[in-house]
């Protein structure tokens, strides 16, 4: 399987669901297999919050392959020799396409607080621009989790003709305050910090050991990934080794991995990027430019495949039930499923759980639109 | 009912369960009705982690009365005129109790950082001093939430002459990885907040505003108080009526409660007092220092009133039933009882939801002992 990484410049205007105009903007994304010459066998793959466009295979020199390898590859359930798997970086993110540290012509200068606030519908739009000129009209399928299952949705709803199949992992039709929540800490965590400067900090300066802020705010993040029994499991009461337990700071092996997974995530990420994006996801509501979702849900010509997970605490199984329950008012039972995974892993089960899922996502490419 | 505010003195050395001394030291109390000519009236109740000795009542000039006012009063579930109840600030805490402020005898300067770690052991030993003080050896019950329900088990296993009746809500056995992480978030925040000074802040420059650090802290808090439910109820997803959707820090009404309990949290508590109380409640482990939860249980012999609330994400009612099951295991099923409350409410439901606790608090109370 071989991976194509690229940049594309738009220099067309981008009108913002608030008003606002983004312009020019570059997207940057990555293909893995090849489009076949009616250009229909694209599968296009969202990704989550704090991802990249890097979904599968391995770089030179990489420990790691991309977060979704498990099942996008040669074989695997997104079968790259059958499908050419797209996946973009999205606005307002930080690995290539146009977010708050991007300059804003005509000047040199980033935007940064600058930057317009971009919504999911946004974020859908910009893609729309890039597969116009891929010339993929029409998409074999759209697939994505967390806020890659919001922007699979929204491409249901605002955009109905584009794919027969739309599937959608851990998501919601409208995030709920519980979400919301836990993304404030991280929201203030990074707006108090004197490093962060309001928004004036030296990238390269940050970068070099990440703010603290940031990796505070994504432990609370970590926290809604995992669950009380995926964190017992993983973790139980196990003290660190080398920490005393009479020790004001000695920590538990659940602290250590926290301030692990912290200080990693605020080296490599940006944070007006973050600011950015957990804004465009607490703002999610698919209901919002509709009556009501059996408004918005009536749009839907494509056929549904809405996974949800037990063990989900940031994203309750609940709201995806909700949407399968919609469609099934509306008459439109033939058009959506919903599949329950039984899982204890909390929001991150739909990155790890993947043998639970594959099957599923494979049915639901194969089956006729 | 008349309040009655006190502070003792002791200079007798508290040894501590990690080996330390604590010497002398302060316990600030208060109590609700008369105890009786043979001192056996006596109902111990111990608060959570950030509440205090003002369990009921309301003192002059005060808006809001104590924190368990619904419960605790002349003819309510906790009768002041049959019981003499008994509210006791926790060691480590800063309402009058000695904590890492207090000063460091024989210097008049405070622990701060030099504070020994106490555990739910030592807050409890030291509350024995008190009780004896008072001439008080047996109560007639001990009850508490949360933290205070730590407070309450460990009563029942390590003082099991102590009272007949012991009742724990919305607490566990063994704090877990789920409750610790939430904690993480505080600790970190104020230890990286260069307002805390490595501990060495001015108290009263502090105060004025608060550490917003430490408003961060009780933000991640107030989500472990609350649920997806609750949190949807109460707030959906409501906008601050002044605050813009597109603009960046526009808030939904979820933020601005978060913001307003952290910040005045804030301004009432101290910092370092924090720090030592989740700590404390971080490594409470009902078993520590026996063989395992049937060895700790084994020495019970008050009858144990176990309330777990459905919607706790902190504490979760399976942990209380596991004390439950523990007990019967060990052929004490008389002696153990477990009543599983519905709520929504998350772990605030002890303070909240009274009218679905006050009928089994009541009878607990009466029950033989």
């Amino acid at each position: 399987m071989k991976i194509r990484t690229k940049t594309e410049h738009f220099t067309n205007p981008l009108y913002l669901e608030s008003g606002r105009i983004l312009e020019p903007f570059d997207l940057t994304y990555e293909t893995y297999g090849e489009l076949n010459a009616d250009k229909s066998n694209a599968v296009v793959v969202c990704h989550a919050l704090t991802g990249s466009h890097h979904a599968a295979g391995r770089y030179e020199n990489e420990t790691k392959p991309g977060w979704w390898d498990g099942i996008i590859g040669d074989g695997k359930a997104i079968d790259t020799t059958r499908y050419c798997v797209i996946c973009v970086n999205t606005l307002g993110s930080c690995f290539g396409s146009t977010g708050p540290m991007s300059p804003r012509f005509p000047s040199s200068e980033p935007y940064r607080l600058k930057f317009p606030v971009v919504t999911i519908t946004d974020m859908v739009r910009a893609q729309r621009f890039l597969f116009d000129r891929l010339g993929i009209h029409k998409a074999h399928a759209v697939i994505g989790g967390s806020l890659g299952g919001m922007q699979a949705l929204c491409f249901a709803i605002e955009h109905p003709n584009f794919s027969g199949r739309i599937i959608s992992l851990a998501s919601t039709y409208a995030t709920q305050p519980w979400a919301i929540a836990f993304n404030k800490i991280a929201m203030e965590a990074v707006l108090n910090d004197p490093r962060f400067k309001e928004g004036q900090y030296d990238p390269k300066e940050i970068q070099e050991d990440g703010l603290v802020s940031l990796a505070l705010g994504r432990m609370a993040g970590h926290i809604s990934f995992l669950s009380p029994d995926s964190m017992a499991k993983k973790f139980g009461r196990n003290y660190v080794d080398t920490d005393g337990l009479y020790e004001l700071f000695g920590r538990f092996q659940v602290e250590r991995y926290l301030e692990y997974n912290g200080h990693n995530f605020s080296k490599r990420f940006d944070p007006l990027s973050y600011l950015y994006i957990i804004k465009a996801m607490n703002i999610f509501d698919a209901t919002r430019n509709f009556e009501s979702l059996h408004d918005s849900l009536s749009h839907v010509r494509a056929k549904l495949t809405l996974i949800g997970f037990r063990g989900d605490l940031l994203f309750l199984p609940e709201e995806m039930a909700t949407i399968k329950k919609t469609m099934d008012d509306l008459g439109r039972a033939h058009l959506a499923e919903y599949i329950e995974i039984d899982s204890k892993y909390g929001h991150d089960a739909f990155l790890v759980e993947l043998d639970k899922i594959d099957m599923h996502i494979k049915r639901a490419l194969e089956a006729k639109a």
